[in-house]
């Protein structure tokens, strides 16, 4: 069990710190843990976000635990080296296709979301995001346009084969819960939704347990606000995806609490080659205060014995812990509580 | 006075007859109303849902007061002929570039929003969304990928002086409220937004009493429902526009009650050509039924009579006989209540 621990810039060195106590407390045989540095500190340290070394090492590994990537000093850099490039250099490096991003208001938080409790106690959504595709990565650049002035250009695409491998991940994963899929694109307009939706329609055909629905993202987003019950699994394009799992977990009103899932394809002994990163940022504002709330890191690290290692035991375990020490009245400063980085890991551990 | 009127299909006739209604009794000297076919109806009596003479009539007159399109016995159709592309077909025929959408909370209509009541409270937001731009309508079409299967691609693309253009539109527009304009974009993907952003912060230099903030369209989606209150004016691009302002619309909870103009370049004798339309859709399933609330499409008429005939006054009349009828319990279905479209539009115009 090798994994690359990546903990960036911010406030993510003291979030994955507690992760991996979290892990090493579990005694997993054989778990080596190997440190690479990314974004800000990466440049300033490499000069670059993503150096070759980090690369390497977290190809050598089952699996990458990232904390957060972001550095205001960075704000002036080229903006191939500034540090949110590493995360796209490092989905596309890694091959690392398949976002799992849950988005789920846990019992008891329901006042911390901005909607209404009746209305946020059914938020329960998984969103399947592809992440190597989409106007990310496709040709772009600068051009004079035809009015003679400067214009700028992305060029939006998808392939049936980008789509059906990821519409897989969300059939699988929707048949964890209740099997509803939601695909969501704007057909109405983008050929590239054309072949994203028939596409998805097609790949549904060997799955008849799947429940199938479509949606225009517009619509999407007012329905994730107003009805989100009505949602089980969302799999979605890049762009969109950026937007609703965003919406989503502003939804859920505590973002100090989710994790996520990046997978890739190349299989390890028990599982998927994965990244796993809490989905806040590097919070540079608090950074190196002890005040960030490692719990989404922790989640995160859930996941990855989960996905890459096939430890559902001790996934669970570690969500279970989590679950109690909220329960117990744990509460990191983002969620109005006073408990500090540190405590909340020990919180974490002793309940293990 | 000359106003084209497109009805549309499903419930746009009801409710662009009581705004035509509420428009006759305020007896404005001159005002000519011309009737023309748009979407569903107009495919199936000229085998085009944007027929040639509905366009040169709009092109004639100085405004345009549409309803809604959107037909289900359409849904089979090829894209082209589908009533949507009436829409987009009038935006670029027209030149209708500057989409104007408050997203404002009535008072006493606090409960209607998703959000909790002293979030939405503050929901105020003005958008202007550029409108035939963007991803809409660069190139677009299919082609074999690099992995041999079908591959959909759309360009995305703004150039300076579309920029520009509409970020002159949004200065203006805070101008009439408390100065604050926030640009949203994706410059840490997309070129278009890199030219997007500077030639923002460009155009502002000529509008010192404008604060001009910058916010990444994954961020502003979680802003907009967790903080709205810290936004005035949010100018954006037209695809991001789509997706942000029915985020908006869908927060204030009441979508039956929402205005929009999207306006030309054209000046009439005292205003800028326009085309005035609810945010609602065509709501096929209660149609015909006399239950749409006319209430979007009136306000709609107020912002064609302030916009495009610079009749302040009369657009006043109507705003505050809309909120007075509120204020006095008139309720549409989709607000709750049992007030029929043409008892709505009587009570409006009772009280103008
Ligand atoms: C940093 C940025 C490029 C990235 C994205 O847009 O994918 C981020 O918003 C995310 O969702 O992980
Ligand atoms: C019908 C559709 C093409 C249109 C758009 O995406 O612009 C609609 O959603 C809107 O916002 O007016």
């Amino acid at each position: 069990m090798k994994i690359a621990v990546l903990p960036g810039d911010g406030i993510g060195p003291e979030v994955t710190r507690e992760a991996v106590k979290v892990l090493e407390a579990l005694d997993l045989p054989g778990l080596t843990l190997f440190d690479g540095d990314v974004g800000g500190i990466a440049y300033k340290r490499h000069g670059h976000p993503l150096p070759q070394e980090t690369l390497t090492m977290a190809r050598e590994c089952d699996a990458v635990l990232f904390g957060a990537v972001g550095d205001p000093s960075c704000d002036g850099l080229e903006r191939h080296l500034r540090p949110e490039q590493a995360v796209l250099g490092l989905r596309q490096e890694l091959g690392l296709f398949a976002n799992l991003r849950p988005a789920k208001v846990f019992e008891g938080l329901e006042h911390l979301s901005p909607l209404k409790p009746e209305i946020a106690r059914n938020l329960d959504i998984l969103f399947v995001r592809e992440l190597t595709g989409d106007v990310y990565f496709g040709d772009k650049g600068e051009r004079i346009g035809i009015d003679g002035s400067r214009e700028g250009w992305d060029t939006m695409s998808y392939s049936a084969s980008e789509v059906s491998r990821i519409a897989q991940v969300a059939f699988r994963a929707a048949r964890a819960g209740d099997c509803r899929v939601c695909s969501v694109d704007k057909a109405n307009v983008l050929e590239t939704s054309q072949v994203w939706r028939d596409t998805v329609i097609e790949a549904a055909g060997a799955h008849p347990d799947i429940e199938l629905t479509h949606m225009y993202v517009d619509n999407a987003a007012m329905q994730v606000i107003s009805r989100p019950s009505q949602f089980g699994v969302i799999l979605t394009g890049n762009l969109f995806g950026d937007i609703l799992s965003d919406l989503a977990s502003a939804a859920v009103g505590s973002i100090g609490l989710l994790p996520s899932a990046s997978m890739g394809e190349r299989e390890t002994d028990h599982g998927i080659f994965g990244l796993y990163e809490p989905i806040h940022g590097s919070a540079p504002d608090i950074a190196g205060e002890g005040k960030a709330n490692p719990m989404a890191t922790i989640l995160s690290a859930a996941m990855m014995l989960r996905h890459s290692f096939g430890c559902e035991a001790e996934a669970a375990r570690i969500e279970a812990a989590v679950e109690k020490a909220l329960a117990d009245g744990i509460r990191g400063g983002d969620l109005g509580g006073e408990d500090g980085c540190e405590a909340i890991g020990a919180a974490v551990r002793e309940r293990l």
